[in-house]
């Protein structure tokens, strides 16, 4: 007789008697009066239970909920401005399907290191919900700007032949008889499609064997790398900020909810559109060491450098064009300034720090092999790179975008460790 | 004085003087007139070259051009109903950006180990560039479909302590001073996730340290699972049905171009559409029988078996409730005949063969435990995954699509190497 819902439809069924299954998130009791909030991952509803217009054992059951513990409720619908989501159940039946005792993650301050230990259960809590609706909203609208733009999404291999970015660290992998490594980034391989069909993205898991333990690294996370025929450093900038705005927008204008929940002040959000200012390198260094910072031209900026330069500006800031020694391999020489090369960096205002890097690439066949053996890179690993210069050459630019570093900042949260479902980190595998 | 621009865009252009820029398919010349097809990724377009209208450069230039030299050609617009796209370009001036001598590639017949060694040139191919447009918008169509529906996007790790499938083989990683594994499914960890936010779904690389070499295997392959709380068997195949439906229908509304080029029969896709007949194990067991097939109740099918039974039928082929020891340990017991568990595979038609691996999840702590055990799984990485039994567990089904074998149907081609951009196989790990 009622009908089996969802919490997010109750409102299309207001009046009617309803079943609903989830999880109880609290239940207390006034006297003859039970009020029980059920979440089903679609939304949350206050459940009130009154002892005599429920069987005896629903009453019993009541008093003996625990945390987590999943039931079906069957009860009629009524509208309740104050309710979350404006409905609530007048229960007349509570049935339970699975126990719950003594759940680990209690309404307390729990450490950090217990959270990620029980990062399975710690997902149910609605600040994660909502971090994962909000990374889900942002990842959609990838995927919306690129298909909308006539990109060509391209799967780029996760297992490589010792090819990727240099320098940082790689994880081995046992590949039959062969050793092989996980990438650190499908740019190379996009390149190879772009030749192909113009325009193309590639967006999946990318990894980097670092020791480091900053509340900015993971060991395996997620990236979106367009690549683009024909564009320059300077439509690459373009394509970069109409993409961020449009991702920014998106949260803005589908995640009020969450963002509530996560406390998140969306006015600096608001003010994200662009153009965004741009800054060359060598100005930034001026103004660092105008500022006292210790750093001299030649230098990779420092997470602090970043927070400082990007307070100046009340959204987005490019810095452009680093010297070479900077950045890798692949990028193209600066014809005005041949110790630099066409690229930027995109600042997150508010001190979250890089969450683009991006760059013409380097389309001259010579200078490209020069830049491989300089890095002593494995040349043969990038034979089929360079015949990308070899089989009509053509300029062409892209970037990656850290799906983390990107929701960390939408959602106001200082450690990228949050952003991703199963974080890996340099101690953590598990769960 | 001429506007850059894609020569898709060439109809909003008609009658001006534009500037593409792409790479040469073919020349030919007749005379004082060549034809030169020009490849920029969004399409291709024919340029037709008369002697005395362009510069002696450009003239000479036209006889020398070599397949794939990228060029920029200059020229008015004009509607040619004849031409791919409708438009061809009368030139006014052609400039060479890149030679390309002595492309590997040449219009012939090649062996496929060959063009698997060229892969990153391979992919320029108007057939593999056809793959490629409709393999995107199967996955865009993929996101969609959950999207509309209100799924969470979750990310599930691809480095894991351990935990997958148990069976098929893992590939191992060196992470820092411990072993890690690439994953074979990312289902477990979305069940975690159903229990925060009900209806999620993972999308990403998969991996199977296989020894086999059939034209339905990669080492390396991606994978769509939704899992859905509170869905059993019944509604999970619903789910399934609605969901491959949805998938054909828009590779078929969106990417008619592409299947002309790949000469694929649309008929039979016309035919996809809810309900899709359901066959139990055991009928197919009598069936495969009575065709003189030697096969006893208890063994799972093989690829022959799938494709007779598929046969019988004009649309996707449901074949439900397999022996346990044929199916994974995480399949719900069938309560009407215990030997069998609660799970189906969806055949594609025309001898495609599996596309989908779903089932109901035991929700049994009890249950599971003896699973785990009785094959010898590893119990401490499966903590966890049991915790979701211990605080309040829940009826639950998902399922896996294959993304390479589904477009292998649609497109209709036999061995799937070719569906993923770049292949990964026993022996290939390069380019």
């Amino acid at each position: 007789m009622s009908i089996a819902t969802e919490v997010r439809q109750l409102g299309r069924h207001d009046g009617a008697s309803v079943t609903v299954r989830g999880w109880v998130q609290t239940t207390r009791t006034h006297g003859k009066v039970a009020f029980v909030v059920v979440r089903d991952g679609t939304g949350i509803v206050q459940c009130v239970v009154v002892q005599k217009q429920v069987p005896p054992a629903a009453w019993e059951l009541c008093g003996a909920l625990t945390q987590e513990s999943s039931v079906a409720v069957t009860g009629s619908v009524r509208a309740d401005a104050r309710a979350p989501g404006g409905y609530e159940l007048a229960v007349q039946d509570l049935v339970l399907i699975g126990p719950s005792a003594e759940y680990p993650i209690q309404p307390k301050e729990h450490g950090v290191d217990f959270l990620l230990d029980n990062r399975h259960l710690w997902l149910r809590s609605s600040q994660q919900r909502a971090i994962m609706r909000v990374r889900n909203e942002v990842e959609q609208a990838i995927h919306d700007f690129f298909y909308q733009r006539e990109f060509v999404r391209i799967d780029t291999p996760i297992l490589t032949a010792a090819i990727g970015e240099g320098g940082a660290g790689l994880f081995e992998v046992d590949y039959f008889d062969e050793r092989a490594y996980l990438t650190q980034t499908g740019q190379l391989y996009a390149e190879a499609a772009a030749a192909a069909l113009g325009k193309v993205y590639c967006f999946g898991p990318t990894f980097r064997a670092e020791k480091s333990k900053t509340r900015r690294h993971l060991t395996e996370f997620w990236m979106v790398e367009p690549e683009v025929a024909w564009n320059d450093s300077a439509d690459n900038m373009r394509l970069q900020e109409d993409f961020v705005s449009y991702i920014v927008e998106r949260a803005l204008a589908r995640c009020r909810d969450e963002l509530a929940i996560l406390e998140r002040d969306t006015a600096p959000l608001e003010r994200v559109a662009p153009p965004f200012p741009r800054i060359e390198y060598a100005e930034a260094i001026r103004v660092l060491q105008a500022r006292g910072h210790e750093i001299e031209w030649g230098a990779d900026l420092g997470a602090p450098d970043e927070t400082v330069l990007a307070s100046d500006y009340d959204r987005p800031l490019f810095v452009m064009n680093y010297p070479r020694e900077a950045k890798a391999f692949y990028m193209k020489e600066n014809p005005a300034d041949p110790r630099t090369v066409l690229c930027d960096d995109l600042l997150a205002p508010e001190g979250y720090g890089e969450i683009i890097g991006g760059s013409q690439r380097e389309d001259d066949y010579d200078r490209l092999l020069r830049r491989i053996r300089a890095e002593n890179l494995p040349e043969a690993a990038y034979g089929w790179y360079l015949d990308l210069r070899r089989y009509g050459t053509f300029p062409h630019s892209g970037f990656g975008l850290g799906v983390e570093r990107t929701v960390a900042w939408i959602t106001g949260r200082p450690h990228i460790r949050e952003l991703i479902p199963f974080p890996r980190m340099l101690t953590r595998i598990y769960p």
